[in-house]
C-alpha cells in the first residue's frame, strides 16, 4: 500500500479513523463467549460494522498474546479477514517491537510478510539497526514511537538531548535511516500543542495519533496543527468505539460511535480544505 | 524466584551463563526438521545438554513469533518444559515489550503469569506507567533495556540528557518507580568500560549482559567492573552455543561450548572472591 492509496481512501470515506482492536474478554459482550472463537468473532463484527467509516484497523498484539495460542490464532484470523474482505484498509500491527538487527528481521517477517500487515509500530530506543530491518520490507510502513500519549512520555521522550527533546532527536535521526520514506510516527493526541513543531521536522510523513477519546485528546487541536497536504493523520480510537455497548447491539453501537467520529473528521477535512484555499 | 535463589544457583553451578534460545529453522540441524515440532525439539535438546552449566535460559520471542502459531506453541512448550524439569533455572522472556499501562498489563499477564516466565525484557521509551505493570507482578523480574549491545545504542542511549547520558537517566529514573526492587537491566558486553559507572548507579541489581561471543564483548572486562556481592551478572550467549554444530552432535557440541564458558566463569568467580578477600 502507498501513501497515495491511503490518501485516496481518506478522501473517499471522508475519514482518517483507525479503529484499535484491543480485545479484552472481560469487556466484550458476554453472549460472544459462547462462540468457538470470541476474540475473532468480536473483531469481525466490529470490522463489518465500521469498515466504510474507518481507513485503518490496529490490532493491539498484547491483547491477543494475553490469550496464548488461541489469541495468536485469533490475530492471524483477524488480519487474514481484513486482507481478504477489506483489502483497501490500512492494517497496523500495534506491537511496539524493536531489537538487534537479526531479531528485528524476525519480527518484520512475522508481521509484515507472513501475516501481511501493512505496518507495525516500533520502539526507537535501540536505534538505527533495530529499525532498518522493518524499513527494508517493500511497500510496508514502520510506525516509530515518537511522543506517546501516556504520562510516562515525560520521563524520557521530552528530556532535552542537546538542543532538542529526545522525541525530536528521534524524528530527526530517523530521517537519515535507509528507506526512511517508509516511516510513519506515533504522536499522542494528548500532546496536540506539540504537532506544530513536529510538522516542521516531518512535514510529509503520516502520523498515527492515539489518545483521542478515552485518553482525552482533542481531535480538533490535532487537525489544526497536524494535517498536511495528504491529510497525513490516522487518528485512532479503541475503547470509545469497540466498547460502546456490551449488549447484543455492540456492533451497531460501535457503528454509531464511528459515525460520530467520521462526521467530525469530514467537517475537519472540509475546514482544512477551505483554509488551504483561503491561504 | 528471588535474587538469593539466583545467587545460590550461581555458586552451585559456578556459572552465571544464560543461554539464548534464538531458534532459526535455517540454522538448526536438518535432521530435526523431520520431527513434528523442530523448534521445541531443538530447545529441549539444548536445555537437556546444558542445564547443569547454565543458570538461565532466554527464549527470544521474535524467533518463535516468526513461525506463527507453531512458533507460539513451541514457546509455550519450551517454558513449560523449563518450569517442569528445571525449576531452579531463571527464565527470561526476551520480548522487549512496553506500551501504555493497560497494554503492558496484558503483556505481563501473558509472559509472567500465564506462561510463568521468571522475567521479561522491557523497553523504557514510554516511561514509568509502561513499566510498572510488569514490576507489579510478585516474585518476578522486569529487565529494563539500559545500554544495549548493538551499534544503534549510540543513536539515543548515549545522548546526553542534561548532565547524564540517556541510559543513565533511565537507570536513575527507574529506581524511583514502584516495586523497583524487581528491576534488572540489560547492559551490553560490547560496552564493558561503561560498567564501572553503571555499578555506581545500580550497585545491587542484576544485569543481563548480551553481546559476549558472536558480538565480540569480553567476559573478563564485564566481570572486572560488573560483579557485585551477589555476582549480579547473567551473561548471555546464544549463537556461539546453540549453533556450535549443525550435525547430529549439535547438543553435545553445545555442551562443549557451554563448558568452556562455564569454566571461564568459574575462574572469574574465584578471582573476584580472592580480590574481595584481598580488599
Amino acid at each position: 500500500m502507498t501513501i497515495d492509496d491511503i490518501h485516496e481512501q481518506i478522501l473517499k470515506k471522508q475519514s482518517f479513523l483507525s479503529v484499535g482492536l484491543d480485545v479484552d474478554l472481560n469487556k466484550i459482550p458476554p453472549h460472544l463467549l459462547q462462540t468457538e472463537d470470541p476474540i475473532f468473532e468480536f473483531c469481525k463484527a466490529i470490522i463489518d460494522a465500521t469498515h466504510d467509516l474507518a481507513v485503518a484497523y490496529k490490532p493491539n498484539t498484547a491483547f491477543f498474546e494475553a490469550y496464548g495460542l488461541k489469541g495468536w490464532h485469533a490475530l492471524e484470523k483477524t488480519i487474514a479477514y481484513l486482507n481478504e474482505k477489506h483489502p483497501e484498509v490500512f492494517t497496523i500491527a500495534d506491537a511496539k517491537r524493536g531489537d538487534i538487527g537479526n531479531t528485528s528481521a524476525m519480527y518484520a517477517k512475522a508481521f509484515l510478510e507472513d501475516m501481511n500487515f501493512d505496518s507495525i509500530t516500533v520502539a526507537p530506543y535501540m536505534g538505527k539497526d533495530s529499525v532498518e530491518p522493518f524499513l527494508a520490507v517493500h511497500d510496508k510502513f514502520t510506525i516509530l514511537l515518537a511522543l506517546t500519549s501516556n504520562e510516562g512520555a515525560f520521563d524520557f521522550q521530552t528530556k532535552k538531548t542537546g538542543d532538542a527533546e529526545l522525541y525530536k532527536t528521534v524524528l530527526e535521526t530517523s530521517k537519515t535511516w535507509k528507506n526512511s520514506q517508509n516511516l510513519m510516527y506515533v504522536v499522542g493526541a494528548t500532546k496536540a500543542e506539540y504537532f506544530k513543531e513536529i510538522r516542521k521536522i516531518i512535514p510529509h510523513n503520516f502520523i498515527l495519533v492515539p489518545g483521542v477519546g478515552a485518553q482525552g485528546g482533542s481531535l480538533e487541536e490535532v487537525c489544526k496543527y497536524g494535517i498536511n497536504n495528504k491529510v497525513g493523520l490516522l487518528v485512532n480510537s479503541s475503547r470509545a468505539i469497540i466498547y460502546a455497548s456490551t449488549g447484543e447491539d455492540f456492533a451497531e453501537k460501535a457503528r454509531e460511535e464511528a459515525i460520530k467520529v467520521q462526521q467530525q473528521m469530514a467537517d475537519l477535512l472540509l475546514d482544512s480544505q477551505i483554509s488551504r484555499i483561503v491561504i
